[in-house]
């Protein structure tokens, strides 16, 4: 983990949730009804969670009380029920850095720099941020961000290479497409060549996408090879010069390029949670059922990413376990204060918090 | 607990649940996609328990993706979500029987004669069934059912009678008005005459119904006194010869009548459910965390009628106990099935039994 010291700018604040999934996002409002103010921290762009990155158009079925929702509509749902409780949200980072202080506050840190000094975190990570689906093939590590690219920050810096692009859904295609010569005039990242390689013919990408890859191929302007990486070919300077891709064959054949670009999706991992110092069980976060506490006082975790006798991973767990986690957390933040229940339908005190009007009722 | 003893008509079956409110309904669902169909029994004659019956209108803020929904409207939605799953309802009883019996199986009997051999129980009861709040007045006891009533059954039983209606609520305007000599020709319950009790000169009825019952006070039709029965007024044969109410003059009168209506409104209670063995606590039932069973192997407790470390009268949590519920029971209804924990966005199997198209995706 990164080592870092609070800066000017530190945010002081009573609750930093990691994760803006469907439970992270509903853990802002069980803490909200509670008055308590929270920031959000997600590695993706955008709240939502696995729901958006995996799922936003799929239906769900087994959210109570929603016969169906997709991802999106859930995330949208959640979005406009937190809107009262004004939480901020810090997104398309990571944190690095967990450390408690003296005072018993938590010092938490971002890949962006962001900085806050909080009483307790809850971590709804889900299982773990985001990463690309890595090539599997001995040595290639130590050509990653040099040679072997798994998202494309820069595009200029392929332009006039020799391109390895391997994959065969959307994001595969559509750099190929891009990054080749037949593109229209005044492409400011053309590419001297673009091999694409794919295990099949068949693409999980977009029928125009492939229908005008199949063109370039027609053309020259590209190639299609079916068939897999399955070894690297380096020069005496330890460089790339090329790849050894087996066909469908079942004959090896080297194929030289300046840079590979592999596209397999994201896959999920716990990162760097993992290091946090938390009490584990086959990479989940061991808590308790009553407070839903992790083995650091005043650290939680609700959803996927926390294991318990007779847990399951469903969405409506983890929105249970953040309102249990929400009261269990209040001995940290204001340790005075006594904590009733109270209901959304009845009282006067929770509407306020909502926002709402309480309604005239004898 | 009465006695009973299977008759031919025993329903043999998987599941029964106790409780039509929110979460017994959404254990159907979660039994449901584990394939067991259930038997559901609830007092009243309509499923949705407190949400109907105490909030069919009013706004619940807390159900997660649902940032407001009426008691009605979850109800309704529910009862969309278990559609799929063919449950048998069994409406307007309250279980009087629970025996266990040698093979394992539990029999089961309803107030309406109604009877189950069953491998599994979930209590589902949340605060109770509804029962009319009484009249605290020494003594009273032994003339319910005979000259004091918390419900009309049969109103032609006080057609010619001297009544007392005692509450401020519709129930009582409307019982009121209906029993009136003032009430259209051909009332074929009319009464002799009609006294209304309240103990303050406001109602929580329907306005029209209040400016009814002051219209016929004035046409001396009815009478209308503000005050609360303190004491009874006994005949030297023990029966009932009148009340004493005091006003809010301080002063305590006797006014005669017949017969005594009395409509408080409906109050929660655990009931039978309390002599059926299971260990409590503070009248609720004790659960484990892993499985939500009671003392009892095979009965499972879920919603506001359980209680663990951290319970929280929550919907919410009631949901996410009926869940783990259907998984602790498995076992008990088939003992040779290996349970997976599938996801109804991606299983084909959760499909077929939800009656849903599997998309395609690639």
């Amino acid at each position: 983990m990164d080592k870092a010291t609070p800066h000017a700018g530190v945010i002081e604040t009573d609750a930093v949730i990691v994760g803006a999934g469907p439970v992270g996002l509903f853990q802002i409002f069980e803490l909200g009804l509670l008055e308590v103010k929270a920031h959000i921290i997600d590695s993706l762009a955008y709240p939502g969670g696995q729901c958006i990155e995996l799922y936003p158009d799929k239906p769900i079925y087994d959210i109570p009380a929603l016969p169906v929702v997709t991802g999106k509509e859930l995330t949208d749902n959640l979005l406009k029920q937190v809107e009262p409780f004004g939480a901020t949200f810090h997104l398309g980072q990571e944190v690095t850095t967990v450390e408690k202080q003296e005072d018993g506050r938590f010092f938490v840190a971002t890949s962006k720099g962001t900085q806050f000094l909080t009483k307790t975190i809850f971590i709804a990570g889900g299982v773990g941020s985001f990463q690309p689906r890595t090539l599997k093939v001995d040595g290639i590590d130590k050509h990653e961000g040099s040679q072997v690219h798994y998202r494309v920050r820069n595009p200029s810096q392929f332009a006039g290479k020799n391109l390895l692009i391997v994959g065969g859904g959307d994001s595969a295609l559509d750099w190929a497409l891009n990054f080749c010569a037949g593109n229209a005039d005044g492409n400011p990242h053309k590419a001297e060549s673009v091999i694409l390689v794919h295990r099949r013919d068949g693409f999980r990408a977009a029928p125009a996408s492939v229908a005008k890859m199949r063109e370039l191929c027609e053309q020259y302007e590209m190639q299609f090879i079916v068939g897999q990486v399955t070894d690297l070919d380096e020069g005496d300077d330890g460089q790339l010069k090329g790849v050894k891709v087996t066909g469908g064959d079942g004959v090896t054949r080297v194929v030289p390029c300046d840079e590979v670009l592999v596209f397999f999706g994201l896959s999920p991992k716990l990162g760097p949670i993992a290091e946090w110092g938390l009490a584990l069980e086959r990479k989940q976060i061991v808590v308790d059922t009553e407070k839903f506490s992790t083995s650091v006082p005043g650290i939680f975790a609700v959803g996927d990413v926390n294991t318990y006798p007779g847990k399951k991973k469903l969405i409506l767990s983890g929105f249970h376990e953040a309102a249990l986690a929400a009261f269990g957390a209040m001995p940290f933040i204001n340790p005075e204060k006594r904590v009733h229940l109270q209901y959304t339908t009845t009282s006067p005190k929770l509407h306020k918090v909502l926002g709402v009007e309480t309604p005239v009722f004898d």
